[in-house]
């Protein structure tokens, strides 16, 4: 999405709209009581307690209403009162009194005033309302509702979205780039192309993958088994959950267990299980059960494995934000001297995996390190934390990759390298992470004999080559704007007989595709062939191939490309040779 | 396993047996208090109260007692007494005490007595003690645990095991045979090929598939996965859990709820959720995202789907008695019409799969119906259940299918055909069902445009082709003791370099064999070639093949096969035809 104002500037005067709007909801509708008012990265909203929601048409009204407070040109003043009188001041906002009351006590108590309105705040705005050129409230489908601070157990607010702009050019240029991605949007897009849908009843996070979605799934997941088994990793197929004595042996019971899927409840059922927010001690144990020497070593596991997060309902999106997901897991166990060779080669199989993709321009690259002022929240002593560290930048250096660091982001047992990468949005996500860990081989009592008879411990390497299979198949729908290259495409070509009379041929030919492996799908509803085409291509099959009387005479098919568009007749040999080749080539 | 008596004779001699073995327990632990001790499909057991369990060298002890009375020559009477005197007779047996007292007012309360021993009883027995020619207690480990009643809340009491026969040379060829299947369990032979493991902190039921038993799996899942593709079935990926509402409208919540892992607790947390013991729901749920129309039925829709099922800790056995599995999981929605067509496609399948995997002369057809008189247990009405009870037995003696009839074993919403395979010990279990729905389409509101523009509930067959995927590696170790089919096998060949000087050349070859797909391991440890070859041939390992200068020069290798043993040279070129060919037919 385009940034046009300085981060700073957008966001006091986003801020300065969302005040605005909520002058505007006092003046229409004075019996409201106001929550909370941000500006986000950008937009901004209002919590609103109305008793109910708010529609378009009333939506359409407050803009409206924003409008003349804008052309008021009324100047914001700020000041601070004692609690006291802060209190006395917002008598009638219930809200406000909650969080004034939450306040510290010795914490400055501000206020921003414009016009009539004066509203709790933090500051900081824009001089004067005049300043908001460009405001629009997103209206379609009424306001959305928001629990009082977030928790399901408060009362459900009104939620009204905005933006603001300093010019009507900008504001116009966001909503044309927002409405581009918006047509992307996985959430909408992989929907309208019966990729996935979802369901109240089953639940939030919870998606549902369509023949389609978990076509390209299936897909991917071969293309990732098949590229791992060439580079020497062996599989594995662990279970999705264990006692709790297998978390308290890994660390997550102290340290993620908000995070898990809990079944049973200690000191009262005699065995309590979680659901697995990862494999690492699954594969671990996989290594325990058999002595290693040296000779054994490097050992690359690989998994397609399912993981499951406890997260609010409030924060699940699409394909993204779930509470299920499987993801290529793997650990690759081995010695200090060999720790450098295999990160870098595992770095080498995701940039494969991400040039495969046709992503590789849209990532970058974050090291993650620990925080030595928050100790707790690692398991492990300083000295091999900065010895991973060090070895980590080393490796970075050695690659020549450009990455920045951040403190803080690192996993409870080792620093990591993330892979960042941005959706249609413009909200950036780590969609891959590579972890350093000197310290759970211990915890785990792994072990190998080395060449003097000795058993040490060996280091691990914490991995994903491609991700989330989700989270990919939602990337990939938002990058090709569901156009999926040929390889991946879950309808590869879509036969097209124009009348009855070619429904046999249309069939026979559908017949030698799919004894090629191809993925087609035959048409022969006697509707007209443009209406056809036309539902072909918003489906976005690669290939239409067209077929009538000349085409059955000669053995071939009239081609309409994605890429190319019209390419005319095509003998069916030609064709199957062309695909073959694509699929083998993962062409993009 | 060999049955040599009369089914009947024997239960009744092997009755007599545990009566034995009671008696030789009380004349040599007075002490002991006796709970139960039936007769099994092949043996006998005793559950026990001793306080501790019994060492191997008491049960050696013990069993020769029980030698002492056969020789005794005891005869057996039978007797019934009124419920005081019984409990009179019984007053120091506290277990025999709670079964009386559990007894209706009316029945009759009768005893077996032999010698100085009598034991509450409802028989048979045979007439003497000296009738028990040849018995054997199952020493190894000692006695197992056993809960009192099977409920985790009573006391654990102690099991011996033992069988007897009529004659010492039925004996013997039990126990040969006995001994044959015990090399053959998975549980043994596939913990020892690494094909799975096991973590008393991971919990019971919840095996781990190692590298090999994980490169079978895949190897079959990808193979069940490519069959229903070629037959028209579309994939889908849904959920493993959903919340209690989804289970409420599929009846599972009043059916099943036991059997289901629950996540929190109704009326206390605001979502509870389940793991699901099925995925016909989930399915469903992907069928209701579109509106469809007779047009597209019918609809097969497959799934490498995984399940949970909430069963007992002590239940739990290798990978046939599990909490955990995945199955090729699979409902077809069709019309009335279509419905014979789609049943006989269905056990087609099923049968190409037994074929393929070399299993079909090992099963056995059973038709599952309802108990009319039991219909708490079912949902739908009597005339829907008759209706699609006919309709399965017409389709069965269309196919000529060879059936048991099974009353009270169908699903609770619809007859079932199940295929039924016997373990190595001669246990029966269902492999596989295939299930004809007349109900739960309704319940679902799952409909389809029929030609008359009437919206109309289809027909649901819910299937599974293959079974679960656990329970097909078991049944494949024991059925080939390990010895996989070439396209199975996880190591297809092995490399053995009779010394150093020729790594290079088993490496380079290996790498050719690998460029072809084959799935081929070198060893080139400084090992004397003999210990090598019984290394890899105690691994099961279809092919080895061995090289040294000669071979080296002519690009050969010497072979040495499981099928035919030593072949003599040949040529790389050659082996990689025989083996291509061998993995394209699926030869066994």
């Amino acid at each position: 999405m385009p940034r046009i104002q300085s981060e700073d500037e957008g966001r006091a005067l986003r801020h300065t709209a969302s005040h605005i709007m909520a002058q505007a909801v006092k003046r229409l509708y004075p019996e409201c009581k106001l929550a909370i008012g941000p500006a986000t990265d950008d937009g901004f909203y209002y919590d609103i307690d109305k008793g109910t929601s708010f529609t378009k048409e009333e939506i359409e009204a407050i803009e409206a209403e924003m409008k003349k407070i804008v052309k008021e040109g009324l100047p914001i003043e700020r000041f601070t009162l004692p609690r006291e009188e802060a209190l006395a001041l917002m008598r009638d906002e219930p809200y406000k009194l909650e969080l004034i009351n939450d306040l510290p006590a010795d914490a400055e108590i501000s206020f921003y005033k414009q016009g009539e309105f004066t509203d709790l705040c933090a500051g900081p705005h824009v001089a004067n309302t005049k300043l908001v050129k460009a405001v629009k409230l997103f209206s379609e489908g009424g306001s959305s509702g928001a629990y009082w601070r977030g928790d399901v157990h408060n009362k459900m607010l009104s939620r009204i979205y905005g933006t603001a702009f300093p010019k009507q050019s900008e504001l116009d240029a966001y909503l044309k780039a927002r409405e581009e991605a918006r047509k992307r949007d996985h959430n909408k897009l992989g929907r309208e192309l019966k990729f996935f849908t979802t369901s109240d009843i089953i639940g939030q996070g919870l998606p549902l993958l369509m023949p389609k979605g978990a076509r390209v799934t299936q897909l991917l997941q071969r293309f990732v088994e098949d590229e791992e088994e060439r580079r020497g990793y062996v599989i594995t197929k662990t279970p999705f959950m264990a006692k709790s004595d297998l978390y308290k042996v890994s660390g997550h019971w102290d340290h993620y267990k908000d995070g898990m899927f809990v079944l049973g409840e200690e000191g009262k059922d005699a065995e309590v299980f979680a659901l697995r927010p990862m494999t690492c001690p699954f594969q671990f144990t996989i290594y325990n059960a058999e002595q290693h020497s040296y000779r054994d070593l490097p050992i690359r596991y690989a998994e397609t494995s399912t993981l499951f997060r406890n997260e609010d309902s409030g924060e699940m999106h699409g394909l993204i934000r779930v509470r299920q997901f499987t993801i290529s897991e793997g650990h690759l166990v081995c010695t200090r001297e060999q720790l450098k060779d295999e990160f870098k080669g595992v770095v080498d199989l995701i940039q494969f995996m991400m040039r495969t993709l046709g992503i590789e321009d849209d990532i970058s690259y974050r090291f993650s390190k620990w925080d030595p002022n928050n100790r707790d929240k690692y398991i492990g002593d300083e000295a091999v934390w900065e010895d991973a560290q060090r070895e980590m930048r080393e490796i970075i250096d050695e690659i020549g990759l450009d990455v920045t660091e951040e403190v803080g982001e690192a996993a409870f047992y080792g620093p990591k390298l993330d892979i960042q990468a941005k959706n249609v949005f413009g909200k950036e996500d780590t969609i891959i992470t590579v972890q350093i860990d000197f310290a759970l081989a211990e915890r785990f009592g792994m072990t190998y004999v080395d060449t003097d008879g000795a058993k040490r411990h060996p280091i691990i390497i914490h991995r994903t080559s491609i991700g989330c299979y989700e989270r990919t198949l939602a990337m990939l729908v938002e990058k090709y704007a569901g156009a999926f290259p040929v390889w991946l495409a879950p309808v590869q070509a879509k036969l097209l007989p124009i009348s009855e009379k070619y429904s046999n041929y249309a069939r026979e030919t559908a017949a030698r595709f799919k004894a090629e492996g191809f993925r087609v799908e035959v048409d022969d509803r006697s509707e007209k062939i443009g209406f056809k085409i036309r539902e072909a291509r918003l489906e976005r099959v690669p290939y239409l191939l067209v077929m009538g009387e000349k085409e059955a005479e000669s053995a071939a098919v009239s081609l309409w490309s994605r890429a190319a568009g019209d390419e005319g007749e095509i003998g069916a040999d030609k064709f199957i040779e062309r695909v073959r080749k694509e699929i083998k080539d993962r062409v993009r």
